[in-house]
């Protein structure tokens, strides 16, 4: 196994005033890589896994002191606790990270699924094969982790891993993706095939997101403002894994136990993730029953509301107009008293992000009109919304979970990492 | 069925100087249209489609003499006659686009098919639905029938269509879309489901392709300079149909034949699109029995190639660097000698546009490596290029062909203008 020579290569000369790499050229190099891993066989990207998840935990004290320094420079800038314990690793983080690698390379390979094929009157055999996307981009905040996972699905998938994190993780960053390069290249696969951009600039990030020449997909593990930036700089293709205004609705119909379960899991279980419930709706026919014991069950969550739910529920503070619209991404609920299921559905299509939304009914024609006409990734009938996620619908993992429309809508696991090529077969055929 | 009361309005009104309505505010209805659309049964949506074809053939003269005005102002202009031939409508052309109309009101509608399903252990059913994207944007150059066909297209799939033609066919595009909007609302759907700017400035170009807030994908359907503007300037979602550099590589052991009638085919039989082909690369082995043939065959095409081929057949002029890159839309080939099949490939690499590439050859192991290695939306056996099409597909119609490689690559048909969306049915799952 041993040490690979560029880890302390990069540990010894890492110096924020040193020339780095140019971004185009890593690009390059991915991109070269990338032709390889599309016809790497399962059997030698699952070995190059394997040897990444061993060498991560042999080289842990590397990759520990690497970290020390993130972190002590993070308590040195006056970073808040959250973020230095985001930033922090410790034996059994890295132990997880290569629990997860062993995770992937258990996993299906995508790559070479016939996804459907046909043949023509003219002979012509038609097939539809699923091939790897090329360079896969990501760019993500803080969590060193996510050097490994976002590697690990990559590979798997047959792409290139074209990393960017952020400057408070940078040494942390260069030391597991040392590793993660060394254990590529020895199962003969290119070490090109994971790729960490070393300038953590501002500049730098902008410049990543706009390498159309190299990068086939581009996928941002941050917040707003990460996505606001890609919004405004980038030029390559990307998906987004945006907001989650999650809503859950209270039909008239719906078992209040069941209800009063669901919101306070979708609430409460892990408030900070973009599948946690952030506004309730109840039909009015059962806001006075329901409102005055969901209100107790969900002790301990700020709760603002409109007039109705207020005057049902004096607890509730009075909403602002924003709030309805707000991710809190805390224990903090907004909660609505609405006229019918028309208005639920109206205030979703108003208010929501097109994340996950739920209602909880006993009435089929509620359920059916709102997984209709509710226009979202996922749409729950009578579950938490904290199930809409890549592990939760058994993908085995996921790269984040797309709220757009285009290539990949909701979680994404594997075959998301892919895109297909049509293969068409002939014996001389000319069009007349 | 009778004249629809807004297509005179818009022909007696529309005056470049006149305020139109503005841009995102058509968005806005578009966006309202397409919830509606998103329900509608399949049995509504061809109804609307089988009444715009038989009012676009009622309403011929009022469309005629609108597209009279548009020949006349490019006559005046000193259009060439390509533009104008491209812009001019007739009688039988009208037919052509009613045709087009019923057609796609007898395929399949992909709204609403499962595309895979399962139980997971704690019970919750998953499944994938196709929805319609929600607002699909069409910016186009000139040709008017392309009002009615992107609109058929979106309105199958359940989609508001939201256009965008040029200044020179505003007329006839104008008459055609109130032509349509009558017939949809003739069904008791939304006007507002088909949305034709008006403002053929420049400026609303680019407001059009930032609609962020309405549009859920842009499809252009035109030239170099119209990709470059989206690249530039759009902040919507976009599918690129983007250039055609298609190769022919003859391997070594083509039948030399069927690669004859194979390059002849996909050069000449339509030059001037996008799946015709660009370049020949020739194996050495046999370019010295091949080339003299097929140059000869390909008599009227102007040719021009490396220096080994130009040896071989001195009739090949000298091909600049630029040459092996450029799509020529025309009669006009570069034709390369290459010394091997991973030569062929790496000449793909660096100069294709990853549309469609094609191989000659009887080898098996030859041509499963070009289906592998070479990285194109479609990758062609023994056959022409010109059948990488949606008609030559089964689709039955298409609106194009994507270049890209997220969301759709290759023609697209009805179920690339649609995304999917989970259902999750529980009954009162919480996450532990």
């Amino acid at each position: 196994m041993g040490r690979c020579p560029s880890l302390s290569r990069h540990l010894e000369h890492y110096d924020p005033n040193v020339t780095t790499t140019p971004i185009p050229e890593l690009g390059r190099r991915a991109k070269e890589a990338s032709r390889v891993l599309a016809t790497a066989s399962s059997e030698q990207k699952d070995a190059a896994l394997l040897a990444a998840a061993d060498r991560l935990v042999a080289d842990r004290d590397i990759i520990l002191a690497a970290n020390a320094q993130d972190v002590a420079n993070a308590v040195e800038a006056g970073s808040t606790d959250t973020v230095i314990d985001r930033l922090r690793l410790t034996e059994a983080k890295i132990g997880g990270m290569a629990a997860g690698l062993r995770q992937v390379a258990g996993l299906a390979d995508p790559v070479g699924e016939v996804t459907s094929g046909w043949v023509r009157p003219n002979g012509l055999q038609i097939s539809k094969v699923r091939v790897p996307l090329g360079v896969i981009a990501i760019i993500y905040e803080n969590r060193p982790n996510v050097t490994s996972d976002a590697f690990a699905l990559c590979l798997k998938s047959g792409n290139a891993a074209f990393l960017r994190g952020s400057s408070g993780a940078i040494q942390s960053n260069l030391a597991i993706a040392a590793v993660l390069r060394s254990a590529v290249e020895s199962v003969g696969l290119p070490a090109d095939s994971v790729q960490l951009v070393e300038d953590v600039s501002r500049e730098a990030a902008v410049e990543f997101m706009q390498q159309r020449d190299f990068v086939d997909c581009l996928i941002p593990r941050g917040g707003r403002s990460l996505i606001e930036s890609i919004l405004a700089n980038a030029t390559v293709p990307f998906v987004i894994d945006g907001d989650g205004n999650c809503h859950i609705y209270v039909d008239e119909s719906a078992d209040l136990d069941m209800a009063t379960n669901i919101i306070v899991n979708a609430k409460t279980q892990r408030p900070s993730v973009c599948n946690a419930a952030e506004s309730m709706l109840v039909h009015q026919a059962v806001a006075e029953k329901f409102l005055p014991s969901a209100v107790a069950a969900l002790e301990g969550v700020e709760l603002v509301g409109d007039a109705r739910a207020q005057e049902i529920a004096p607890s509730i503070a009075a909403a602002s107009d924003d709030d309805w619209g707000t991710e809190f991404l805390d224990l903090k609920l907004s909660v609505g008293v609405v006229d019918s299921l028309d208005d639920a559905i109206a205030h979703i299509a108003t208010h929501g992000s097109g994340h996950s939304e739920a209602i909880v009914t006993t009435d089929l024609t509620a359920a059916d009109r709102f997984t209709k006409e509710v226009d979202a990734a996922a749409v729950v009938v009578n579950a938490s919304t904290r199930f809409v996620d890549g592990e939760e619908f058994g993908f085995g993992a996921e790269i984040g979970i797309s709220t757009q429309k285009l290539h990949a809508r909701g979680p994404m696991g594997l075959p998301q990492l892919t895109t297909e090529k049509y293969i068409v077969q002939g014996d001389g055929q000319t069009r007349g």
